[in-house]
C-alpha cells in the first residue's frame, strides 16, 4: 500500500473540484480519508481540504496524482520534479509530464518556478532555469524534459471577485453520437430484460420514424415477444402503420424498395379514410383492412394504448383521441396503471421502464407525467430531442444518439430473436424476405 | 389496353413538368406518344404538349391520369366529373378524389366549376352548384362527393412574369434520415460485392467517429475479407486507433465499458509519442506496441493508405504527411492507382468505389479529385455532411444518414461474417467477447 | 451580335439537361431558337436537340458556351481548341479551361483525344499528343495550356439502361445557412410591405424560441405597426410571453440578464395558473395581471388569433382550444377569413401572406391547410424545420435559417422604427433600455 | 432578518447537492453558515449537512426555502403544512405547492404522509388523509390544496450502490440557440472593447461563412476601428473573399443578389488562380486584382495573419501555409506575440481575446494552443461546433448559436458605426448600397 496528503485550494465546493477528485480517487480504486474541510462561508471565500489517498501501490498512486493535478490538487509533500534528458528527436521520453491548458508551477532545485507558454498536450522543458511548454514535434535529443510525478502544481483558474458571473458557459458537453454504439444497445436490452423479469410495464413512446426507417416489423417482434405493455404516440404512427400494411407504402415510400411510391401521399389518406369507414381499429381489423403491423399487433397481444391527437393530424384516425386534457389523463392512467389490461390496473403503480423513440412532442409529454424514479431512454438520430428529453434530473436515463431503424433492428434480434425469425405469421415472413442474413 | 390523350400547358419545360409527367408515365408500365410539343422561344412564351397515354388497362390508366393531374396534365377528353352520395359521417365513398393544394376546376353538367377553399388531402364536396373542398372529418352522411377520375383539372401555379425571381426557394428535400435502413444496407453491401467481384479497387475514406462508435474491429474485419484497397484518413483516425488497441480507450472513453476512463485524455498524447519514439507504424508494430486495430490491419494486410495532416492535430503520428500539396498528389496517385501496392500501380485505373465514413474534411478532399463516374457512398449521422458530399451532379451516389457504429457492423457482418467471428486472432475475439449474439 | 449552334444528345429531359440550358441561355441576356428537337418514345431512348444562340456580342457568347459544356451542350462547329504556353510557375495563363470532373474530349489537330485522369476544377495540358488535367500548384512554365473557348466537349453521365434506379440520389442541396442575410431580411421586409399595401391579410404562426430569444417586443412593435392580423401559435408560445411580463422571465431565465432565474420553473406554472384564475386573456388584463407582451397586443390591437393544445402543454391557459378538430377548423377560419375582425370576415379571401417563425408543428399544420398560391416565408435557426416547411412545391416560398431574435428585430426596426423606438408605452420602454444603440 | 435551519442528507459532496444549495442560497442575496457537514468517507457512504440561512426578512426566506427543496434540502423546524381550500374550479390558489417529480412527503397533523402519483408543475391535494398530485385543470372548487412554505419534504434519488453507474446520463442540457441574442450581443462587445481598452490584443478565428452569409464587409468595418490584432483562417476564406471582391460573388452566388452566379464556380479557381500569378496578396494588391475585402483590409492595416493550408484547398493561394507543423507553430507565435507586428512582438504576451466565427477545424486548432486563461468566445450557426469549442474548463468563455450574418452586422453596429457608414472607401460604399437603413 502506498499514501500520500494532497491539498486543495480554492472554491472547490461551487467549482465541482472536491466532488471530482474524490470521484476520481474512488474510481481507480483508491480510498481516500478527508484530513481537513474548512469550507468558506460567502461565495469570495475560499475553502480548502486535505485529503489523505491510499492506493494499492506506488505505481497506481502516482498515476493518480498525476491526473488529479488537473484539478490542482497538489500533492502535500514538496519534492523536485525529475528531469531527464530527451533521447530522441521529436519524442518525449516515455513517463514524460504530459502538461494541462493551466498556469503550471515545477519545483526545480526547491523552488517552483512558472512554466512558460501554457498550452495543453505538451512537454515542458529546462532549459538555463526556465521552463517552457513544447510540442513534441519540437523535441530534440539532449533536451531536459519535466517527468511524471511529484514536484509539479497546477492553478485551477479563480473565478473573478464580484458581479461577473459565467452566465452563458456551457456545462459539459457530450460525445454521445460517438459513444460505442454496440454496448448502448446491450445496456437498453439488458435493463428491458430486467424489467421484464421484474413484473413491471415497460411504456413505449413512438414517432413515426419508426415506421419510415423500416422498423415496423422489429417493434412488433418486440410487442409478440411481450416487450411492449404500454403504447403512446400520435395519429401519424397509426396512419403510416396501417397504410404500410395496407399499401406497402409508407408517407408514399415502399419500404421493400425504398422508392417513391407513384402517388403514395394519397395512400395516407386513403388508408385513414378507409379505417374511419368502419369507426375502430378493432372493427377495420376485423373487416381484414389491415392484417400486420404495429396497430394491429397492439390489438391482437392486449397492449394498452392511447393513440393523441395534434394540430397537424391528417383525419383523424377513430382511435385517436384528440381532445388534449383527456389525452393527459389517459397518459396518467396509462403510467401509473388505472384500468389498464396489462398490470395492476389499479392506477397506484407506476410503469417500470419508458423507452422513448423518434419523437419529441410525445416524448416530452411523457417526461412531464413521469416520476423521476422512472427510468427512461430516449433514442434519436437528432442530438436535440435526446438533450431536451434526458434533462430531468435523474441519473437513471439513458440518451442514445442513434439510428432507430437499425437500433431497433438490433434491439430485437437480441431480444426476440425467435419472434424476428418466426415463420409463423405468413405476411410477415413475406415481408421479412429481403432480410437476407435473418 | 387503354388510352387517353392529355394536354400541358404553360412553362412546362424549365418548370420540369414534362421530365416529370414523361417518368410518371413510364414509371407505372404504360408508354406514351408525344403527339405535339410546342416549346416557346423566350423565358415567358408558354409551351404545350399534347401526350397519347396507353396503359394496360383502363383502372390502371384511371389511377395514372389522376396522378398526372398534380402536375396540371389533364385529360383532353370532356367529361363530367362522377358524384357520388357519402354513405357514412366523417368519411368520404372510397374512391374519392383526393385534393391537392392547386387551384382546382371540377366538369360539372358540361361546365367547369372552380372549387372553392383549396386545401390539399381533402374531398371535394357539390353544395348547390357550388365546389368547395371538405376534410374528412367533416363528412356527413348524403353530402355530394366528387370522385377520382376524369372531369378534373388542375391548374399549375405560373411563375409571374418579369423579374422577380425565385431565388431563395429550397428546390426539394429529402426524408432521408427516415429511410429504410435495412435496405440501403443491402444496397450498398451489394455494391460493394460487385465492385470487388469486377477487380476494381475500393477506397475508404475514414474519420475518427470509425473509432469512438466501436466500429474498428467491424472495419477490421472487411480489411481482412478484402473490402478495403485503399485508405485515406487523417491524424486523429490513426491516433484513436491505436490509443485503443494500446490502452483499451479512444479519446478517453473505454470501449468496452463505455465509460470515461481515468485521465483519458493523457492516453491518446501518450500513444503518439510513443509510436513517434518508433518512427513509423511498421516499426511500432514490429516493436510490439500495437497488435490489432485498423492501422495495423492496414499495414498486416497491404493496403495502400494515406493518412493526411490537419491544423488540429495532436503529434502527428510519423506516417502522417504534413505538407498539403503533397497530401493532394497522393490522393490523386491513391485514386488513380499510381505506384499503389493494389491494383494496377500505373496510374490509369481509378478506383471502382469510393465509401465515406464520418468525416467531412477528407470527404470533400475525397471528391474534388473523384471522376464523376466513380460512385460515391457517404454514411454519416450528421445531415449536412452528407448532403455536401453527395452535390456532386453524379446519380450513381448514395447518401445515409444513420449511425456509423451500426452501420458498420452489420456491414461487417453481411459482407464478412466468418472474419466478425473469426476465432483466429486472440486479441481480437478477447475484445469482441462483449458482443453477445456473435 | 453573335450566334453559334449547339447540340445536345442523351437522356436530355428526363434529366433536366434541356430546361436547365435553356434556363442558362435565357438568364445571361441571350436568345434561343430550338432549331430541332427529336424526344425519344422510351426511357431508354435517346433525345437531342440543335439550338441557335445569339448574343450580344463574341465574348458574351464564349463565356456562354464555355458555361453551357457542364451540362453537355457542345458547340457545332468543329474547331481545334486554343493552346497555349504556360508563362509561369504554379499558375495557369488566364483564361485557361477550368475542368469538370465528366470525360472531355479536346480537338487538337481535328481530332477529338480524350483528356486523362478526370478532375475539377484544374487546367488541362497537353504533353507529347497526351491531355491530362493538372492541379494548378503542378504548372510549370513551358507547359502547354487548354484554353477556355471551342473546340471542347464535354460527356453527361449516361443513366444505365434498364432497371437500376437513381433511389437514393440526393436531388440538390442548399447553401442556405450561409446565405447572405441582410438580402433576405430586405426580401421579407419588401414582401411584407407589398402584401399590407394590397390590403392583404398577414398570418403569424409562431413558436416559444420567438420569447426565449427575446424577440417579444420586437413582434410586439410589428403587431402595433399594423404587420400582424392573424395570429396561430401553441400554448407555450402565450405562457412564456405571459411569464416574461409578469416575472421578466422566459422559461426561468432573466430576459434583460441572461441568467437562471432561480425556481424559475415555477414562474411558468404560477402565470398560468394566475390567468386560468381570471378565466381568459381579455379578464386578467382586465384584472392587471399582465400589461405588456404579444398576448396583450394581440387583444389591444384587435387581431385574430388561435392558440392550440398539444399533449406537452401545462395548464393550458383559457384561451387555449384543446380539441384539435376544432383546432383545425378554426385555423381554416382564420386562414379564409370567416368570422375575423380583420379582413373581409366572409371566408372567402385567404390570408396574402404567411410567415412561420420558429415552429415545426404548427407551421406544418397551417402549410397542410394553405393554398399553394398563398406565399410562406419560414424562419428557423434549424435547417430541418425550414426543409419540412418549405416543401410545398411552391416556388413563391422563403425558407430562411437564421437566428430569430437577430432576425425578428432587424425585421421590426426596418418596418416599424418608430415602435421601436416608441417612447410612449412605460413598461415596453423600461424593457428597452437595454438596447443601447437605438 | 429571518432565519432557518435546513438539513441534506445523501450523496451531497458527488451528486453536488451541496454546492447547488449553497449557490442558490448566495444567489438570493442570503447568507449560510454551515453548523455540521460529514463527509463520507467512500462512494457508497451518506454525507450530510445542517445549514443555517439568514435571509432579509421572512418572504424571502419562505421562497428560498420552497426552492431549496428542489435538491432535497429540507427545514429541520417540525410544522404541518399549511392546506387551503380552493376557491375556482381548474386552478389553485395562488401560492400553492408547486410539485417536482421527486417523492415528496407532506406533515399532516404531527405526520409526514407521502404524495401519491409523484408528477412535476403539479398541485397537491388532500382527500381523506391521503394525498396526491393533481394538475391544475382538474382541480375543483373546495379541495384541499397544500401551500409553498414548511411541512414538505422532497427526496432526492438514490444512486444505487455498488457497480451500476451512470455511465450515459447527460450532464446538462443547455437552451442557448434560444437564449435572448441582443443580450449576448452585448455582452461580446462590451468585452472586446475591455481588451481593447486595456490594450491587449485580439485574435480572430474566421470559416468561410463570414464571406457567404454577407458579412465580409462588417468584419472589415472592425479591421478598420482596430478590432482585428491577429487572424487565423483557411484557404477559403481568402478565396471567397478575394472572389467576391474580383467578380461579386462567393461559390458562385452574387451577394448582392442572392443568386446563384452563371458559372459562378469558375470564379473561385480562376481567383485563385490570378492571385498565384502575382505571388502573393501583397503583389496582387499593389497590381490592382482586387482592392477591399478582409484579406485587403488585413494587409492595409498592417494586421497579423495567418492562413493555413487543407487537404480540401483549390490552389492554393500563395500565402497559404500548406505544412501542418508550420501552421502549428506560426499559430503559436501569434498567439504569444512573436514577431508580430501588432502587441509585444517579443512572444511572451498572449492575446486578450480570442474569437472565432464559423469554423470547428481552425477554431479546435486554436484552442488546442491558447491558455485556458484566455477568454474565448464561440459564434456558430451550428450548436455542435459551439459545444466541440466550449468545452475547455474555461469559465470565461462564451458561446452563441446563431447567423453569423446578422451577428457581425450588428456588432460591427455596436463598435464601429462610423466604419460601417464611412463613405471614405468607393469600392466598399457602392457595395453598401443595398442596406438601405445604413
Amino acid at each position: 500500500m502506498a499514501s500520500e496528503t494532497i491539498t486543495l485550494e480554492g472554491h472547490i465546493i461551487d467549482s465541482l473540484t472536491l466532488p471530482k477528485v474524490l470521484d476520481e480517487i474512488l474510481n481507480d480504486g483508491a480510498t481516500y480519508e478527508l484530513l481537513d474541510l474548512q469550507v468558506g462561508i460567502n461565495r469570495d471565500d475560499v475553502s480548502s481540504a486535505r485529503i489523505r489517498i491510499t492506493a494499492s501501490d506506488e505505481d497506481t498512486l502516482g498515476e493518480l496524482l498525476d491526473r488529479l493535478q488537473q484539478f490542482g490538487a497538489n500533492p502535500e509533500a514538496l519534492e523536485d520534479a525529475r528531469v531527464v534528458e530527451a533521447d530522441a528527436d521529436g519524442a518525449f521520453p516515455a513517463g514524460f509530464y504530459s502538461s494541462t491548458n493551466l498556469d503550471t508551477d515545477v519545483r526545480i532545485e526547491g523552488a517552483w518556478v512558472r512554466v512558460d507558454h501554457t498550452e495543453m498536450d505538451c512537454g515542458i522543458v529546462l532549459d538555463a532555469e526556465r521552463l517552457r511548454t513544447l510540442p513534441m514535434s519540437e523535441v530534440r535529443k539532449g533536451m531536459q524534459v519535466v517527468m511524471a510525478g511529484r514536484g509539479i502544481r497546477v492553478h485551477q483558474l479563480e473565478k473573478p471577485k464580484g458581479e461577473e458571473r459565467q452566465e452563458f458557459e456551457f456545462m459539459s458537453s457530450d460525445i454521445s453520437s460517438e459513444k460505442p454504439k454496440a454496448l448502448l444497445l446491450e445496456q437498453v436490452a439488458k435493463r428491458l430484460r430486467d424489467v421484464k423479469e421484474k413484473g413491471k410495464r415497460i411504456l413505449w413512446v413512438a414517432g413515426p420514424a419508426v415506421v419510415h426507417t423500416g422498423a415496423g416489423p422489429d417493434l412488433c417482434a418486440l410487442i409478440r415477444a411481450g416487450y411492449v405493455d404500454a403504447f403512446f404516440a400520435g395519429n401519424g404512427v397509426a396512419a403510416h402503420d396501417i397504410e404500410s400494411n395496407m399499401f406497402g407504402t409508407s408517407l408514399g415510400v415502399h419500404l421493400s424498395e425504398g422508392i417513391p411510391a407513384e402517388h403514395g401521399h394519397e395512400h395516407h389518406i386513403r388508408a385513414i379514410n378507409e379505417v374511419r369507414r368502419h369507426g375502430s381499429f378493432a372493427s377495420a381489423i376485423d373487416a381484414g383492412v389491415f392484417n400486420d403491423g404495429i396497430v394491429y399487433h397492439l390489438i391482437r397481444h392486449g397492449c394498452d394504448f392511447l393513440f393523441g391527437g395534434s394540430v397537424r393530424d391528417d383525419g383523424p384516425l377513430p382511435d385517436v383521441v384528440t381532445d388534449m386534457n383527456e389525452v393527459q389523463t389517459r397518459l396518467r392512467a396509462l403510467i401509473w396503471g388505472e384500468g389498464t389490461k396489462r398490470g395492476p390496473g389499479d392506477g397506484n403503480d407506476p410503469v417500470g421502464f419508458c423507452i422513448v423513440v423518434g419523437t419529441m412532442l410525445h416524448g416530452i409529454a411523457t417526461g412531464n407525467c413521469l416520476p423521476a424514479s422512472v427510468p427512461l431512454v430516449c433514442v434519436d438520430i437528432n442530438q436535440a430531442t435526446v438533450t431536451k428529453l434526458m434533462d430531468r434530473g435523474s441519473w437513471q436515463s439513458i440518451g442514445v444518439i442513434t439510428d432507430l431503424g437499425l437500433f431497433l433492428r438490433e434491439l430485437a434480434e437480441d431480444l426476440a430473436p425467435e419472434e424476428v425469425h418466426s415463420p409463423a405469421d405468413d405476411a410477415r415472413s413475406r415481408r421479412a424476405g429481403s432480410r437476407t442474413r435473418r
